[in-house]
């Protein structure tokens, strides 16, 4: 059955995002103790609790289609985690490290945005039309922190690295 | 020098996405072939000129710092490649496929979409005008690609994997 094709595609893109929420979860606390702008500790902490929720939203949508909610590990945002941690490794200076940190935190939105862009036309076309709510309500929250962190480079951090 | 070490982040992004580039060379007529739809290979096809333009563009930068063009291999931009393989292989029917590619090439756009943000929002702020109009050239046609994606995926190709 074609329809149930495009639901495989989503069940596997689901879990792979599943799986990447969690592992930035596991590397935002670093990425905020290593920032020396409090504003870019602040808006990383405050992300840190979306995604909490933005999990328990995952969640949401596993159970509205039966399956249990199961993470499937993916090779891209491992990649762009590690930049991440590689910009706190090799820049010294604390407003260059922002500056980097703030670019590889925008790649990692960059990349939610898509996946939850995806998911939640997915959805739609599929009929689900309340996974494609909860999906879609993550998507601006990624859209803002993205927003968020363009504003705090602009306004502040880059013209300190500079 | 503080200056210098934001052109050092400037010049490690620079290489990276120079490399990022290389790959998405390589890897665009790959998808183009496997794609079904007609309006998603014309789409890839016109994406793999733009690409090769975005890398003359990205050597004229180079030139402008005085720096020979060279790339550093980037796990993000490999990861996100490596997804797009997947989905060829996993995806038996041609318009799951097609889905699946689509999702695949917005995710990429959208990381030269944050990377080419970041790059020319740095070169403005290090006072290389002439360097961050050719980023935004190319910022500007990614966004379009993406857009175009988009477009295809809302108007045929989900109806069609559904």
């Amino acid at each position: 059955m074609n329809a149930s094709r495009l639901e495989d595609l989503f069940l596997m893109t689901l879990k792979d995002i599943y799986h990447g929420e969690k592992q930035i979860i596991k590397a935002l606390p670093k990425m905020a103790k290593h920032a020396e702008s409090k504003e870019l500790k602040a808006a990383l902490e405050h992300h840190l609790e979306e995604t909490r929720g933005q999990v328990e939203r995952l969640e949401r949508v596993f159970k509205l289609m039966d399956k249990p909610a199961r993470g499937e590990a993916c090779e891209a945002i491992a990649g762009l985690i590690e930049e991440g941690e590689e910009v706190m490794e090799k820049a010294k200076d604390a407003a260059v490290c922002d500056a980097g940190m703030i670019a590889a935190g925008q790649a990692i939105e960059h990349y939610e945005i898509a996946r939850y862009g995806t998911l939640s036309a997915w959805a739609t076309q599929l009929g689900m039309i309340e996974a494609a709510k909860l999906l879609e309500q993550t998507l601006e929250q990624e859209k803002n922190a993205d927003q968020k962190l363009n504003e705090i480079a602009l306004n502040e951090v880059n013209r300190k690295a500079a």
